[in-house]
């Protein structure tokens, strides 16, 4: 792979800068996306400045101008300066065979033997970390700014505990009651750390990764920084077939956000695919060289056991979560229990010597409305608890992976079970699918499940794409899946509450009303789409400052009458006693 | 236009055939689509048959290869030989100007003075008329078919009453209590009639029309068709600009669906786009026209009073509706309440006499998140509910239109407040669209709310397209408009319980548990665009029968695996004892 060969997209956003927020506690500096708005301009030619709009940015150094990247290095080591935890770190040696020479990476750090470094740790200790700080500034990056007219309407947040304004310190609170984590493994120092949490902001993950039919490293490394890009808040690389250590590496090391995995994947890629061949040796042996690379966050499916298979045999679409389904296979073909849930307690000790955060898999998770919140999915679900237990003596930082394909009235039911029996750690679920019968438009069935869960308490939604169930997503099915989940995040943030998360709808909404058509585009989810749409029926410049559009055209356009309105509607207040005189009845109802 | 200008789409749908119900008490036949599915290959070779799947189907004639259609002629006249209403019925003439040379119609049906023929006075007097039989038929279309194995979810329904089986009977007692409402212009006998309820399955209505800056007729025909055939079960001509009444005409008699319009649009071209001379006389005139030629259904602005204008003042967004922002701007120029309140009743007679339904607009819906649910909304809604009262007395069938833009927590309010205001009058909502900051995506920001309100109890919802905010929808946003709301309207029939809705989700699962790939394409609610996903990585035709995807690749299916497994299940139960003897703990948690 040749330099040249990347066409990653740097294009910063329209109308829009990189900011940096210092820490007060630590030497952090925490990006975000400013967005710069036109002034309005009033009746009486009066110029009122608007504020800018200050957003959460995934994007990473990829939109900042000022930032030189070459892949083949990496991104900046923005962690390196941080390291707190010299004293209880180590550095092994990676096997050689594993070790990247384009990366120059011959060790990895790992805890000291009796030595505990997750963030989970720290937080029960009553320490702040530079991370925790580093989250707290960024989940301000609303709530921080001029909320004057913002009339956020008060949410509903089903029990939650949203704060005002999220401190350092109540970072650590969350993290020490297990209700969140923030993934950051210690050999992934080129990321920008995050926390997933009920009572924060929702996030969202996108999967990327070939398989064994499909794409290559090049293609996949360009879908991710296309998935940050768009508001991926962690990725998933769920490769399979060839490559799979190699385009990690290439992944990790240019990526601004968290990396999580299915380890089970390159575990059977190991044995060729001979499902019977699987042992805890060769997982054990995955997770130390995922966990070298600098994975953030493993999914486990160690909460199938092997007595729940039977309840899927009535199942319309058995097993479908491919791990799940792996599992299932060797607990039959060994007659044993899996060693996932057998190895439990030193799969835990291992993730924690990297703070690798644990994602437990829901290996019987509904592939169809039919199966649904049955037997088998809940009976694993309780088996997640006890799981959670168990990492929690390791100071394990740990999320549930939720449903899958579920009724929208049946939805809840997910939540609330997963509340009660996982203790409030947070929940990650994809979608859910509110109906099967419409392959091709899975990201929008399942946005509207995952926007109401996420409204319930979700902390992370994982997005589908409008390839899922029919082949592999390309670029264009990623950005569009993304786009559908920042929506249906987004939805769930002003539903649950989240403070300052109305103030981009204000401003579109305030923008929209009085034509300020580039303002409109800057401040859309999706820039370019907006823009596009909008000349394709009015491609002038001049068009941008219209006071109309094409969809109703000069005369219908409501927002103009509206606006013309709106200067004259007082005059109805003003005359109120004149028009009661002259026994018109307009204040009947008033 | 030259006949051959049309290129209407009029290819069938994948492995399905046209057929038709007969009616039991009238001489009906209610079409629907069978679509017809592969055998089930079982284990031990066994062929297992697989019971077509019988789907609603809005697609009219156009999607059968046996009826010969002629755009210059108009649809068959389906409707003709069921009029029961001959003696309370006159023929009066089209004004010269207004008969369409083409369709060579010159006069109009109306009701004789004194008489009335609104569905909702024959069902109040206990008459159960075609109409409604065929409703009756049309909705059982899935709750009749074979339901062994149909497993479906209970629903919750909010305090709705939905049958398990839809009977003439129980049709004629919900439009007789005003909860639901055949659209059924005696001036439209090409229409397959189709009830709109809370009750019954959620419908969908499409907007097209042309605007000042847009398409041509011909354009609007192609995209009414191409709506009906995804699946819009009433579509509204919103034309503005020129050739409204020719346009319309040309809708009107190719469409097998109830047509509404906004008749104020029309009204204000008649007066050159100057809102000062609208009239009531000139408004008369308009429906008067409008009613002649087959519109099923006005919306008007009837509750948009005076005194409400100054409660909007304070809006991010004042007034989006384009009819509501006419005319509080007509109100304020003249000093005057709304000539559409006060001759409410006067509106109501006219609109009896041709059996028009009447959609009170909400000309103060929400145009931003801001401004949802704000006392300009509510009073409105209390003004519905009023004029709801009026209508009820001259027979006339109402729907409520509701909003607009809402967060998620708030979209139930809106519900139970028209519910409680509106005597229960079917709810007709226009999404709602739960946040603004995604211009592009608003199909997807709308079906959100629309899902969840659907679910709810709102009888129907009123498609958005990406276009929405930025400009006029061409045929492929009209699509992308319909199957998302296609997608929204099952989701809450799934949700409330619909009797058989999930039979079409079941049948779609159980083909891609089988990997019956072209099943799974003919029960999509879009089989072209699904076909296409699956070919853009797999496009040879042997790969129509793989037992894989490119999602996946073959090792990795878990579909496949679990299949597999499927058969080999039952034997954790047989060896359950010979486990236990061992000391295997597996039965700990079963």
């Amino acid at each position: 792979m040749k330099k040249n060969e990347f066409n990653v997209t740097r294009t910063p956003f329209p109308q829009s800068e990189k900011i940096y927020v210092d820490g007060t506690i630590h030497n952090i500096k925490v990006p975000m996306r400013q967005i710069m708005l036109s002034d309005t301009l009033a009746e009486d030619d009066e110029v009122i400045k608007n504020h800018p709009v200050t957003v959460y940015d995934t994007s990473g150094p990829y939109t900042d101008p000022n930032i030189s990247i070459d892949l083949l290095k990496g991104l900046d080591l923005i962690k390196e300066g941080w390291r707190y935890q010299h004293e209880h770190l180590e550095l092994e040696d990676i096997p050689t065979a594993l070790q990247s020479k384009i990366f120059k990476r011959e060790k990895a750090l790992r805890a000291k033997k009796g030595s505990f470094i997750t963030q989970r740790y720290y937080a029960e200790q009553g320490i702040i970390t530079p991370e925790m700080e580093y989250v707290a500034i960024r989940e301000n990056c609303l709530a921080d700014q001029d909320t004057q007219n913002n009339g956020q309407h008060p949410g509903q947040d089903f029990g939650a505990n949203i704060p005002e304004k999220v401190t350092p310190e109540f970072v650590r609170q969350e993290i020490a009651e297990g209700r969140a984590i923030i993934p950051s493994n210690i050999n992934h120092p080129e990321m920008e750390p995050m926390i997933i949490g009920r009572n924060f902001r929702v996030k969202i993950n996108a999967n990327i990764g070939n398989s064994a039919l499909g794409s290559s490293i090049d293609e996949e490394v360009e879908k991710a920084v296309w998935a940050f890009r768009w508001g991926a808040d962690t990725i998933m690389d769920l490769s399979t077939g060839e490559n799979i250590h190699e385009t990690r590496e290439w992944i990790i090391r240019n990526s601004p956000v968290p990396v999580g995995t299915v380890p089970l994947y390159q575990a059977l890629e190991k044995v060729k695919g001979d499902v019977e061949k699987l042992s805890w040796d060769i997982f054990k042996q995955t997770l130390i060289e995922q966990a070298q690379q600098g994975v953030s966050y493993f999914t486990i499916h160690a909460g199938l056991r092997w007595s729940h298979i039977p309840f899927t045999v009535k199942r319309k679409t058995g097993i479908v979560s491919r791990g799940g389904a792996i599992m299932a296979k060797w607990c039959m073909l060994h007659h044993q229990e899996s060693f996932l849930y057998t190895h439990f307690d030193e799969i835990c000790q291992l993730m924690a010597d990297y703070d690798v955060a644990i994602s437990l898999g829901d290996g019987l998770r509904p592939g169809s409305i039919y199966d649904a919140n049955d037997r088998a999915q809940f009976k694993e679900l309780e088996t997640l608890g006890e799981l959670t237990k168990i990492a929690e003596k390791h100071h394990l930082q740990v999320i549930i992976e939720g449903p899958g394909h579920v009724p929208l009235h049946k939805v809840k039911e997910n939540m609330d079970k997963q509340l009660d029996h996982c203790f409030e750690a947070p929940f990650y679920t994809l979608g859910p699918i509110t109906t099967d019968v419409s392959p091709g438009y899975d990201h929008i069935t399942s946005a509207i499940g995952a926007a109401n869960i996420g409204w319930y308490g979700t902390a992370m939604l994982c997005y589908v794409t409008p390839k899922e169930h029919l082949g592999l997503p390309d670029k264009n099915d990623v950005k569009e899946g993304v786009i559908t989940y920042k929506i249906a995040a987004h939805v769930a943030d002003l539903a649950k509450g989240i403070p300052g998360a109305q103030i981009r709808d204000n401003a579109m909404s305030a923008a929209r009303f009085e034509f300020r058509w580039k303002d409109q585009f800057a401040l859309a989810l999706d820039p370019e789409t907006a823009m596009k749409y909008h000349d394709a029926s009015l491609p002038d410049e001049g068009h941008k400052t219209a006071h109309f559009c094409s969809m109703c055209g000069e005369h219908f356009c409501s927002m103009k009458a509206s606006k013309e309105l709106k200067n004259k509607a007082s005059q109805v207040e003003e005359h109120k006693e004149e028009f009661k005189k002259n026994g018109q009845e307009i204040y009947v109802n008033a």
